[in-house]
């Protein structure tokens, strides 16, 4: 790694010149000053994905949640918070080569939320919240008609019927390829070191044996540098 | 601070056979298996509040939602995510001397929390939540008729009308001190080091100076001693 990461300084590596923008860890999406909606998202498949995309020598924008996993290091890193920030912050980040976008996005954020605390009322009942939608960062990326990364990966964290939502998801959202995953409370993967994915795309489902997210991270890396080496070799 | 801590171990200081029940963090509220309201509580306050009763000889419990802050050493750590899971540790772990409710608890949980993800739908509308009240673990001990600790203390987290809230929040509650703090954005007391209370409690409010976590630990577990100094001098 040491060897990688000198060869990345340097200039070095078979993703050297290409520009992947990351997005990782959960977005915290605000109810009053006190209380916000957040997800489990560690952020750690996503530091280890920016960690492996840095070794094989790319520049990588990471646009972050607030995740309890330690950051990487040599990338550009974007701290945000909410949905509506990353966003924003992703957008600014393009171009790009590669986006991948690993983080735990909030669907929705609370309207209006209040500038001061929200009291209980006598009778105990919580005011009502209003949800608003929140921007469709892999959907927006996806089907960008100027200026689409040659390669837009999404991330499905599902609890039932994986692999048949994560292929609604990557025709839905228009991205090449999906990398889906059970977060199962069984499964124990959200927060933990593990992961087990599939990788869909145009090839179909191809099913990852159970392996730690750095290897995951490690292999999709791979993937990438594969991919790119196909698009520029001569046909036949 | 390790003279002490060799005192409480051997069975010294001024709270030895003093049992104090220290809730402390946020809880978790869940929402379904990946998403859940939390608050920005760090737990910094509450860890070192049982550090400094540690250190005075008081056998602490301490129940703790998912903090950010290091957990302290020498107490008898119970580890929840819920109010309603804090609650019942905090009923298993009377009785008590003092209680020191230092947890931000949410006021509501989710009612019937879903087992599988919410899907965005269609028209990109959120499920309606329903909430529900959570128990008012401050309340409920504090009006114990059997069993009420000798002293019991809240905190109110408040973002305007500190003062005016926290006096009305102890009369309410019934608990015997309360310290109250204004985690208003601008303060940056939320998630900092410092802390700038005021202590409300019979004798009306008395305001302490801007200092550290530990020092309002400190001077309260001083306080505490004091009062049960008290409670045990001879009158007149």
């Amino acid at each position: 790694e040491i060897r990688e990461a000198i060869a990345a300084m340097i200039g070095g590596g078979p993703l050297a010149g290409r520009h992947v923008v990351v997005t990782s860890g959960p977005t915290h999406e605000p109810i009053d000053p006190v209380r916000y909606i957040a997800n489990r998202s560690s952020g750690a498949q996503g530091t280890a994905l920016a960690q492996a995309l840095v070794e094989l020598g790319a520049e990588v924008t990471f646009v972050t949640g607030p995740a309890a996993a330690p950051l990487p290091d040599h990338v550009r890193l974007v701290q945000v918070e909410t949905a509506r920030e990353m966003a924003d912050a992703v957008q600014a980040a393009l171009p790009a080569d590669v986006a991948i976008f690993a983080a735990a996005v909030a669907d929705w954020h609370v309207e209006g939320a209040r500038n001061q605390k929200i009291k209980k009322t006598p009778d105990g009942a919580m005011p009502a919240l209003e949800f608003a939608e929140n921007p469709d960062i892999l959907a927006t990326v996806s089907k960008l008609s100027d200026g689409r990364p040659s390669l837009v990966i999404g991330f499905a964290a599902e609890t039932e019927k994986v692999v048949e939502h994560a292929t609604a998801k990557r025709a839905r959202k228009g991205c090449d390829w999906i990398l889906a995953n059970d977060v199962s409370d069984a499964t124990g993967i959200m927060g933990g070191s593990d992961n087990a994915v599939t990788l869909i795309s145009d090839a179909g489902a191809e099913a990852w044996p159970r392996m730690s997210k750095k290897d995951v991270a490690r292999r999709l890396a791979q993937k990438i540098v594969d991919a790119f080496a196909d698009e520029t070799r001569p046909k036949g």
